[in-house]
């Protein structure tokens, strides 16, 4: 199993959730609250002042079977698109281990 | 060490951390301000135009060495558990690395 | 790639921010509305009833190429630390894949 973590743009959030249940992908976990520099932002100096200027990110993650890494990435990567500089990065990590709290089932 | 990462309800949270503290585990990171759908809920349509409706959630972070995932796995999800659908899920990362700020130390 | 994530004391996020891009990492994601517990704080009774009370943080992540990994730990170390207990920890994870949601550019 692999968690697939995309940092979008905020205001695709929606975009994204509609396209993963679209294409079958029911299950998310979103992060609100997230900023991001990524080159176009980041920390500014005000009169020698350092200040946190941060955009407005959200982070998608979704965990899948290894066979279904690609077809999430592309989802998402569609739908959270703009074409502008800072749409975003997707990183892929190894799951270990998986439990259903409910039922206490291992799933994977 | 393992990432021991929890998605559990919102209102879990006090007891979810208690349930920790008193197997003896006193460091965790928590994450608020999360949503997550499970099937329960996620996007909804209203007169063609989709909205997000996730469920409130906390994440729960606990690094463990490897050999307390399970204890970890299984006191969270007994302190999590209501039994009805939407109850959350776990799962475990691998940690390469882990260091204290304070005093530089590398921890695993 | 290697994906560095700190917990810091919420009020470090700006001088962490500015250490790592003085030291060539423009890149970053953070997570606001973290608490943590080490220790020093995290659940409380008060007449019985337990309460959460845990300490204010951020999460800063940058992923970066495995021969940065020490490089970036020890730039967010040095900005982080005070002295005093939790200043925070900082655990390192694989990442398996990276893309630019722009391009669609795989990036590792
Ligand atoms: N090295 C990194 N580590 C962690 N997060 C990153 C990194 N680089 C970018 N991000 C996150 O991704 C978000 C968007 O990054 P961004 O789209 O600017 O990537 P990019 O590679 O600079 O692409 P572009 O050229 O389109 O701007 C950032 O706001 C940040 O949250
Ligand atoms: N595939 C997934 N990837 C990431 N997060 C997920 C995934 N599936 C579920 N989650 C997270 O776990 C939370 C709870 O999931 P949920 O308890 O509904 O799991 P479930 O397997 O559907 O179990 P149940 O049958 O009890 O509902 C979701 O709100 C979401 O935050
Ligand atoms: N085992 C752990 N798992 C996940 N997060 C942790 C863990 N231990 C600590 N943390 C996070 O790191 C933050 C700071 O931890 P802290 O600095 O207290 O670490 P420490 O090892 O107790 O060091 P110190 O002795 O300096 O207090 C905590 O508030 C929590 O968010
Ligand atoms: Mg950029
Ligand atoms: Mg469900
Ligand atoms: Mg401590």
């Amino acid at each position: 199993m692999k968690l697939v973590r995309a940092v979008i743009r905020e205001d695709k959030l929606v975009d994204v959730l509609d396209a993963l249940v679209r294409a079958g992908y029911t299950g998310a976990t979103v992060f609100r609250d997230v900023g991001g520099m990524g080159g176009e932002s980041g920390v500014v100096k005000i009169r020698g002042r350092t200040y946190e200027a941060l955009l407005p990110r959200a982070v998608v993650e979704v965990a899948v079977e290894d066979g279904e890494v690609e077809k999430v990435v592309k989802t998402i990567m569609e739908a959270a698109r703009t074409g502008h500089v800072g749409d975003g990065r997707i990183f892929v990590l190894g799951v270990e281990g998986a439990w259903r709290i409910r039922s206490g089932e291992k799933l994977g």
